[in-house]
């Protein structure tokens, strides 16, 4: 095992820790972890709502999820002699849940959660077809994910981080600010929200302590979008084995991570919808020197995947195009279009006897593929879903047979307000 | 060799053929090619815009390319017994460039193009950085495309119908009207437009005349977006051994196809941006007699793909999310994002050498895959675009001794107006 | 199409052809073909028996298989400046059934056909379980096979030539005729025999006549084992896309192919026991001069495989050691142990309702492989046999329900000496 | 974690552990660990050695390997209600190195080695070409071996058992003793020998004491060889994710396991060859009653390989038929034919600078595939063995510029008799 040098006590709450980490993006946060280039080194992760979600069948604490305090982060981790200019590479060693524990309250420990929230508390993809709070328990057996609320699927989890990323400087967090303030006031009463703006409630800052806690939690950015410096951006392909760069826009680039995953589909759609856990990284720094300027990477991360997800030879895909339900015509909008395609694979996975919310649950955990498929053919956008036949115990292919019946059991537990 | 039940003669325009195919969506465009469920047959398709690209160095085809007229489509092909509310089973048994030629003045015969089309003729997804036309020619020589435009690069065609569906009942066809009309309405002069409305000048109707004629071209719809139908999906996975299921509409299905690409990457991002050819292709049909109700498929093409695509390994990949090149944030725009995460691809392979022009056609033409990463990331859409490194004839992946340099080579042809 | 430099007429026999092949290996069997480095061209091949097989539903025609005649092969063909210790490169650019041929009565217009041998006329690996002859006729349908004599199966082919090669030298061909006589006098009169010597009966040579036909025929090496030149390799990933290098022997190289095979499993090992067809192969050839030993190749080939070939996510693997159905043990035989992985195999089919015969020939021509799994462990050699799940049409994997049973429907046409 | 129901305490040896296990296989060793059908388990494990080989740059400690006690094996395990006829299924649910270590004396501690055997004691599957003793020392990060002994190559592990089985019954081990005795007397002194008898010298048997210890000790069969059992098969697709089905021959089925390695070529060619290793398995067990006659598996382990071993698009493969280097023809000899292909990739290896033993200790580490391409077309065998490109940092194909040249470094260390 590499040296742990963000440890973490699964007794404790995240504020309890020996290290105490963060859940804003800011460039003042004090790092207490510092690393060398070639240094290899492991960091435990936190779930995003640090335990809040239990191991059980009601979705009453997913309606209630404690959304000001998201994502709980391990960092900042300082990078000796990374510079703004640099590309920070990152090579994901290993990830996992909590490891050599299989049981226990915390999400981590032997199995995850996926959720879906209610419109009130955040909402999520198709948020219009699913405005209540939802919650899918999966637990881990040999890398592999089940649910008691889901009969008749199983999956090979590709474990990954959802959010990791550098510390924006002070100018890159003031645009933040500006252009997502800008976008909310555009509508600044509308529910779910159009962006979250800074938000000292709930924030959680390291070492900061009085006036200048104060300041910067009045400042700092909220975890929740993807955005120059990485962050959340839920590519589900961040395995073991992938080596990530990162743009560097402060002395010692501030690396920080959590929201790890068990498995998700592309796009997460169901918000809360990977298989969420904690558990831990084992990452390997190295650093490019000027690298952002030599390569072209002014912001955003680039990647490369690891080489050991699973393999699937065998896919079941479904088109949406950018038309509202209603039937209003949108221009090339893929949001739509995406929104359409998971819209008919749930339809089409309501006939073999799963609940809408079942569909839905399977297609925000599962490792389906979601493609830009055609993003020029004006007005109308093509995304396609696709969902490995593979995770399905029965055959899930269209046939003169029709479809097989599933026995949904007792289904997905439900909350409402 | 199946029966060829839509043969083209390659020494004829598209509507001098012994059967006359169309290139507008209507009911009414009459079949006169019949096929049985089980059947096995052959249809040979025109590249989209009937042999008006040549390959040669000059972009001035492109740039003058006569939309209008486009796509020129291989059908309908009635299927016997096919009635509304079935689903049409169709195998894609095999597809490729002209058989047995491999040189010859029309696309398809031993080569293809890739275009990019100038904003006022059209434009692509990233015409505001690329307002002028280009074109690349690539030879194909044992399915590998290679380019005189684009040194350093080839790839295993990954062949393809951009182009197939089933005709719209009169009712969707007024809708689809009524629709993309409205959303014309809100911005009528826009360059290039937001949707293409009905339009007779140069309609082709099969074998539809005078009044007839005139009505139906009045009416029928253009071929340019994906729609209900199936349709201009452009989906680079619709390979050979692909099985797709199409919503039928009227009777007798009539069936549809063409705009034949020997590669692309998803979105398409150069509009005419696959290779571009003609071709042909062996296809099976079958019923599911009242499957659109028994699946829940109310409209657009599920699918299960081929599985001889090439298999890559290694992978690079760049992410972008919805804040435009000004700076400005939009609220979770897929399309956006997308682009972003493709201009930084430009910007990438620019620092190895290529031209911007050169690094567009090879995310446009090549096996690259587009992701809908995060969708629900408020406000940030996260897209990912991955390009398959084995395209490369050098190391394309980020080191400390900087980029190798790429000759550029004469580059991309390009035509102004 | 590329250039077709060696054609041939499916209405007549081999040696009707325009131009006549051969079924030999001798440096002196003329070549009335050449071409130069960098040249692509396209080869007809006849199947291996010249139409012997036909599709029906005996195995008279396989019992009495005209062995001496084998292979018929297209060639030689003469690489401008080809010398001794140059590598001959290959690239396999297309290779098929009959092109555009989906019906009629040679092998390789839509069908193809596997056999087992009789022990007497010159057996299989597993003969002594299967003594007599036996054929199963496959059908094309959209590059995938199905067998009227083998329910439940289906498979992508992977479509190669059992056979290409340099010509020897007459050195070399020296050394063949010597060790293998010597191997044939250690038991004179087995059967099947050891191996097979120069035959001048039934001997085709090219254009060879009178006394030099005589010389040659009887010097001349049967074409059944693979060699230094590489010849009947029966590699089934030698499919489109892949690159071989040959060492060069003679002035001109004088390469020549045939027995292609639309499928085939690692070893073939009902002998004829790929899917047997003539066709077509485009090649691409260019030369490495004095590659031989810049690369330390003395001998037999190397290649890079095309990386179209179907993928499969799920195998049911077999383990075998080198211990005798009897009993009795023999010391890191891998030969034998694959024979015992393979009657495993073949007895698990049968428990799903398969008769044997029809086990067997599944794993002849069905995309398995093959492995060496452990070679070192004394005095077992370990073998192991991998079948994509995927072919069957039903699940195979072992359960608690027991096996599904497969109607066997009218089996595998079976002819007894 | 699982319960730990085999746990090994690093800092003392194999005999003075709380259980300990075994390293002969015999139905009366007493099973001391006891699981239900449906329980999840992990079992620590030695590395075949017991720690006898250490991290440095001598070959001396290969040179004297204490080969009379391997393999130590953690086990017997009971199964509650197996009875012989049973089919034991077993989930490889996890299996690596020692977890949560990364650095220590014991191989698994972060590292593992791969050694060639001397012809006295041993030897291997080149031993006429390698007759001395080496040592390779790998390091693990991030699951990529790398070693300091051969330059410009690293894979990711494919992580697996070499050895697990079911006990035999009193009969079954009986012929074994009686066929490998009869194997051993054709030539009872050869060196290396045929088959290594049982030897009461070095026998480890559980709790066994006194003259059962003495009874068993001289019955015993060695653990070298896979067998009917299952046993030592080094199988290298026995990674996480894998179900195996084991016949079970005495009650309780008596499940052992041990030798982990972190990557090994089909054969694990160099003997010792593949990387070897202590760390754990965690299991699942279950039941298929009466499965050996329902399945037809009346011996050897039929399996179901997991989907997360990394995926390879390019391979470089190299032939080779069964003639020896002398040239001497043999019969259809699968061991020889394969030889000579690992031989030949060998002399193609040397060509890049690689010394010999550098080339063979990659061909028995690193995860390439040996294949029984050909097995009928007498007299010749053909075998091939396919090496991944990308476990080089440099481009390994032939091309007219020559290979690229490797620094070997300070080569792979030594030990001669």
């Amino acid at each position: 095992m590499p040296k742990v040098v963000f440890p973490l006590d699964n007794s404790k709450s995240f504020t309890d820790q020996q290290i105490v980490g963060h859940n804003r993006w800011h460039p003042d946060i004090p790092a207490h972890v510092r690393v060398k280039p070639g240094d290899t080194f492991r960091v435990d992760c936190r779930e995003w709502f640090d335990g809040a979600i239990h191991n059980d069948d009601s979705a009453d604490d997913v309606l209630n999820a404690p959304l000001p305090g998201v994502h709980v982060l391990s960092g900042p981790i300082e990078v000796e002699g990374a510079e703004p200019g640099d590309l920070l590479v990152v090579d994901i060693l290993d990830v996992g849940p909590v490891p050599q524990e299989d049981s226990g309250p915390l999400a981590g420990q032997g199995w995850g959660y996926t959720g879906i929230f209610a419109t009130q508390n955040g909402g999520g993809f198709l948020t219009e077809q699913f405005p209540d709070a939802y919650k899918v328990i999966w637990d881990f057996r040999g890398g592999v994910a089940t649910s008691r609320h889901i009969p008749g699927v199983s999956f090979v989890g590709i474990v990954h981080p959802g959010l990791m990323g550098t510390a924006p400087s002070a100018n890159l967090l003031a645009k933040w600010n500006a252009r997502e303030q800008e976008l909310i006031d555009t509508n600044p009463t509308r529910v779910p929200p159009l962006a979250l703006p800074p938000l000292p409630d709930s924030a959680i800052l390291g070492t900061l302590e009085g006036d200048e806690f104060n300041r910067v939690a009045r400042e700092a950015a909220r975890t929740a979008p993807p955005r120059e410096n990485g962050g959340n951006q839920d590519i589900k392909n961040f395995t073991k084995g992938t080596r990530v760069f990162y743009p560097v826009f402060v002395n010692g680039a501030k690396l920080s991570m959590g929201d790890l995953h068990f498995s998700q589909g592309d796009g997460e759609i169901t918000f809360c919808g990977a298989i969420e856990m904690g558990g831990f990284m084992d990452l390997g720094v190295d650093l490019i020197k000027g690298g952002m300027q030599t390569y072209g990477v002014s912001e955003n991360a680039i990647f490369m995947p690891g080489t050991t997800d699973p393999q699937f030879s065998e896919w079941l895909a479904f088109s949406g195009t950018s038309v509202t339900l209603e039937g209003k015509q949108h221009y090339l909008d893929a949001q739509l279009s995406y929104q359409r395609a998971c819209l008919h694979a749930i339809d089409y996975l309501v006939k073999f006897g799963y609940t809408p919310e079942q569909a839905y649950m399977i297609l925000g955990a599962s490792p389906i593929e979601g493609r830009l498929s055609g993003v020029v053919d004006i007005p109308n956008s093509c995304s396609t879903v696709y969902i490995p036949t593979a995770i399905f115990d029965f055959d899930v292919s269209p046939g003169k047979g029709g479809p097989h019946q599933v026995d949904p059991g007792q289904g997905v537990p439900k909350a409402s307000f």
